[in-house]
């Protein structure tokens, strides 16, 4: 099993957590992407600023605005990351944005349900979309039959929250929202995976573990895992994922996670 | 396994398919519940008249006005059941409501998402927060530990289309936005187990099968089941559902559906 080798990829939510910890690991492989496309919802922001010292040392790195619950805002980015390519396509397509409200079940409304949902699981859905004649294309581009991340693949990152057949460890029940956008999710996953194999695209849902970022904090406990551990672990998955493992769920050591 | 014995129970969705049989076989049953809240989006309506044609037939069935993505519209369903109950809970909660939309993956949209997640996941969340006292109070009410329908339960009509786990005989990757609305509503069946336990209230995912309604058809096949004998057989295993089932997922036989 050697090191992710893509040309090109998206990671959505690129600017903090999980999402901006995969993009300096890409950066740094050994044989890096020619493209690494970082969707952010607001690249001049102050929340922005660690992307945009990275893209001021890194030519390969291009931040694309991008919010994914606005569907105007993918046909926008996957137009600009297309003109970017000129005529190549995407390898690897990272669903990472996703928000989390640490409230309980009886606290949950209609917004917070259709908000979640709406960056979760719709998101992902849409980018899936928008992104598709690109991935076809990395994918025809590519030599030999089968399926991996260096010919195409859409990467949902889940979680075991969203896992109904794990016993969660929560006492009190929070974040009902956040699991049924993610075993949604899980189930996006499983329809792209079914819908996109005869176009040569891999999809695979990926819990990244209980990372130290501002949503794994977000109910108040201090999670195990470091945003560098699960980055290094996840990107090691997608290295060795092969056609067997599409439309599963694995986390960040490669173990199969329940539904 | 004797037949259902249950004071009150409240059907949404009632006014066709599942919803109106599984109101037909209530009021048949030797010992019919002294009340039968049928929750219906139009009550005044073409669609209802069987409704109300079997309303004024049977005085313990009483049509309530239900739109079960409207918030506002589930709070005064509430208060108009807790004013006919006169002090009394309801024992049982059917969230049957639920839509469809037979298109193919690439025919989603952010408006299909929502819409079809509203009705079918978030409407049997808010539900289950507006019943909770009246469940509470029908669980306070009955004698005995352990949990039951004649205690006190929600039961979440779902379907394999929502199993991520089971291996659909799809060709064509249709009903994506139906699927994880109830992959969802599986987790949140699970949520609303493990949060509603201590109040003594049961929870359920129900498969009906796959059954001769317009939803059911709605692909252009013809399904295997009737309303009746897919009826008859929920009612069965809702008569026999104990505390190890609750947070679990069932088809209308008693059998576990994989997640």
């Amino acid at each position: 099993m050697g090191e992710l080798c893509v040309r090109s990829v998206l990671v959505t939510g690129a600017n903090r957590g999980i999402g901006l910890g995969l993009v300096q690991h890409l950066l740094g492989l050994p044989n890096p992407p020619q493209w690494v496309f970082a969707g952010c919802r607001d690249p001049k922001g102050q929340q922005a600023q660690e992307l945009q010292n990275l893209a001021s040392k890194h030519p390969n790195l291009v931040i694309i605005p991008l919010e994914v619950s606005d569907p105007a805002s993918i046909k926008a980015a996957a137009a600009r990351v297309e003109e970017l390519l000129g005529g190549s396509g995407l390898n690897v397509l990272i669903n990472n944005a996703g928000i989390a409200k640490p409230i309980s079940l009886e606290k949950e409304t209609l917004e917070t349900m259709t908000q979640i949902y709406t960056t979760n699981t719709a998101g992902p859905l849409l980018l899936g979309q928008a992104f598709l004649p690109l991935l076809k294309k990395a994918a025809q581009g590519s030599p030999g039959s089968g399926l991996s991340c260096s010919k195409a693949a859409i990467i949902n990152i889940s979680s075991t929250a969203g896992s109904i057949g794990s016993a969660y460890p929560w006492k009190e029940v929070v974040f009902t929202s956040y699991r049924c956008s993610k075993a949604a999710l899980n189930m996006l996953n499983k329809c792209q995976s079914l819908a996109y194999k005869e176009h040569g695209i891999l999809c695979l849902a990926l819990h990244p573990g209980w990372v130290q970022t501002d949503l794994g904090s977000s109910a108040g406990h201090t999670p195990p895992l470091t945003v560098d551990t699960s980055v290094k672990g996840m990107l090691k998955v997608l290295s060795s994922l092969s056609e067997k493992d599409t439309g599963t769920f694995l986390d960040w050591e490669g173990k199969v996670v329940p539904w």
